[in-house]
């Protein structure tokens, strides 16, 4: 079954807007087992929708229009389906009702221009939009199913889940559920998990199982998106093979799902009720926008002192300045954190501010100092990283939210990453 | 002249890459007074690309082309381009020899299959790519002209922006040179803006001038688009008109053009070669991520303490704790950095704690106080912000940022903005 993405409106063809719902929709379908055919982008012209609809319809078996059931003059969708299908529009008054109910209900009266959103195809299928005013509905046209729904993207999304996707299930004659397991870990790039992972596919005997990577520096992402009947089906086709995947990743998997580094860091810290102060030289604070945005965990982090001077971090906590950038400095800082400041653990990152080569070249490289230490243990960690100031910097946070992790968690701190030099 | 964008490649049709090719090429376009009138997404398959270069030729008198020219069996664009236009493949030995010697310049052989870069439908004209190894070309098909541009992003926008726009200009006839002139306020909302730019538009008597609106939150970023016949005209036009809307905008104008508020805080503490240290709360951080990324200032900031609690950022410069968060605490913070730092200058954001109403709920606020001194100034500045507890962090940062660069420029740290409440 071919399926077309017709995406409508101005803002989309001019670039105003990026297309973010054609990717969505079309990952969507893949994960369902659709084909994504074609996609097409038209603004809000007549003449354009009617040939855009025209020619979807003989080249594709399931069309999604997106965009254009707005109460706007501009919102042609609704008038351009009836056309096209040789129909008129009539009223929906359970659509009309519902939609003077949500004004209502808001101490408002509806204006008079959303009685459009009302109005549908002649013996179109309704679809229902549970947080909106533009519902959709389905139609054929010169044989070709069309699902129409709405531009905002929370509506979209909801509608595509819900209504389109077991509907398409239902034209193509056979129903798939997909699921998606995501594993998030830090160290090791594509190739080398590309071949960690090799067998894994055919665990899944009957080929439904697919492995995607998605790389975001310094993160990997590896999804695994599984096909069966029923999702009693798909868990017992996971079992296995997650746990599979997670020997082969090992200490490089940071977290599954929507977990982050960052949760799984300050889930642990929850769980012994810990509490971390850190020292950061050039992460440009970006270890403590990491553990310090979620309120719901103030108690976990005390504070972090951010300078591009070791002397300046020294200084903070009575040492004295002079002593560089070194592992055995890094730990000495952090000694005295958990004496003065009366917290758990600490996390002290220098850096060798010489930078070797030109600093905006891409063959430059710093070395990282880190130490994480509670009242029991000491690990310290010392990575040469190649790349630009920010990549570095980046690469940095990074490597250092992942050696508190492993400290938490109890595994090696010194785990050699393939970003690192030598 | 109408203009169709087909965006070629599995990625972007199966949603694994957002089209972002597109609205670049879009936006780029629009702003040279070029309409796009259609946009096509398809896959790298021959079939499609020869459906969709057909229809491209009959509703569209040019096309680009984006993406299918690299080395690999899946790139289909030179050849299919030859095949709808009835014409065979022809070795461009200019380019071979740049591509090879490009290798060689590297240290390395070309692979034997990059000689298909050099395979071009005979009779196409020719586009230089000075910074990859795929060429464009162009070339009719059906009495269309197409434009076919590599997918790599870097290259296309330079080949877009160098080779492609003059020649639309050549086939449309006359010459318009477009610039975009753009003003970042923070403060202020969209509304606010258009309202105060009222009139700016007929500043050109030619129709030639248009206003649009970007929101960044908390940012605002106000675009002018001005067309003219040359630069120098376009230089006469945009004098008077950007010297009224700096007169309107007024102080919440932070930045122009590619400048940015923390890039403005910079260059004004270069200028005195002064260096401030930091206080902040509640702000995960943020304030240091955006004032110590680049390694080109390292002086101009001492260091920044981050932390949830006033008593841990009281207890840094040895002052009581139980002091809480109002203003002249901070003030009182802002005293002791400048005398035990020995920086010329003082940040400190600090937060009431006591959120408003359930924290993840739209209608709490938070009230912050912010002050900024130096020998021999200290202002200071309250508000109450609303929402979440991430947009009160962001909106927080940028307040504070405001803040330091209104004092180091001479503005009144006191001003209204559109975002608090009361």
């Amino acid at each position: 079954m071919k399926i077309e993405i017709l995406c409508t409106g101005d803002e989309i063809l001019s670039g105003k807007t990026i297309n973010t719902n054609h990717s969505f929709m079309a990952r969507r379908l893949v994960e369902n087992g659709f084909e994504v055919y074609w996609g097409t982008v038209v603004g809000d012209d007549r003449d354009s929708l009617v040939h855009a609809f025209e020619m979807a319809s003989q080249r594709a078996d399931a069309i999604i229009v997106n965009g254009g059931l707005g109460p706007t003059v501009d919102d042609l969708s609704q008038e351009v389906a009836a056309q096209t299908a040789g129909v008129e529009l009539e009223l929906n008054q359970g659509w009309l009702d519902r939609i003077s109910e949500w004004y209502q209900s808001r101490g408002r009266v509806m204006p008079e221009n959303n009685h459009k959103q009302a109005m549908l195809p002649a013996g179109s299928e309704f679809i229902d939009n549970p947080i909106g005013t533009a519902c959709g509905f389905a139609i054929d046209i010169n044989g070709a199913r069309f699902f129409f729904t709405p531009g905002v993207p929370r509506e979209m999304r909801r509608m595509l889940n819900e209504q389109i996707v077991p509907r398409l299930q239902n034209l193509r004659g056979y129903h798939l559920t997909t699921r998606v397991k995501r594993f998030h870990t830090f160290g090791i790039g594509e190739s080398r998990a590309d071949r960690l992972l090799d067998g894994i596919e055919e665990m899944a005997l009957d080929g439904s199982v697919k492995l995607g990577f998605q790389s975001h520096y310094p993160q990997l992402e590896t999804k695994l998106t599984l096909q069966g009947r029923s999702e009693q089906e798909i868990d017992n086709k996971l079992r296995p093979i997650e746990t599979a995947m997670r020997e082969k990743l090992g200490n490089f998997v940071i977290a599954e799902d929507n977990q982050t580094i960052e949760g799984s860091v300050l889930d642990a810290l929850e769980d012994v009720k810990g509490c971390v102060s850190i020292m950061e030289m050039n992460t440009a604070g970006m270890i403590a926008t990491r553990l310090m945005s979620d309120p719901d965990h103030v108690d976990r982090v005390k504070s972090s002192l951010v300078s591009w001077d070791p002397d300046v971090l020294s200084g903070f906590v009575g040492r004295e300045a002079g002593q560089g950038t070194s592992t055995l400095h890094a730990g000495e800082l952090a000694a005295s954190i958990l004496q003065e400041e009366g917290v758990t653990h600490a996390l002290v990152v220098l850096t060798e501010r010489k930078i070797k080569g030109n600093k905006d070249s891409s063959e430059s490289s710093s070395i990282i100092h880190i130490v994480v230490a509670d009242g029991l243990r000491r690990e310290s960690r010392q990575a040469e990283l190649p790349g630009s100031p920010d990549w570095i910097q980046t690469g940095s946070t990074e490597l250092a939210l992942d050696c508190l992790r492993r400290f938490l968690y109890g595994l090696p701190v010194q785990e050699r990453i393939d970003f690192e030099q030598h």
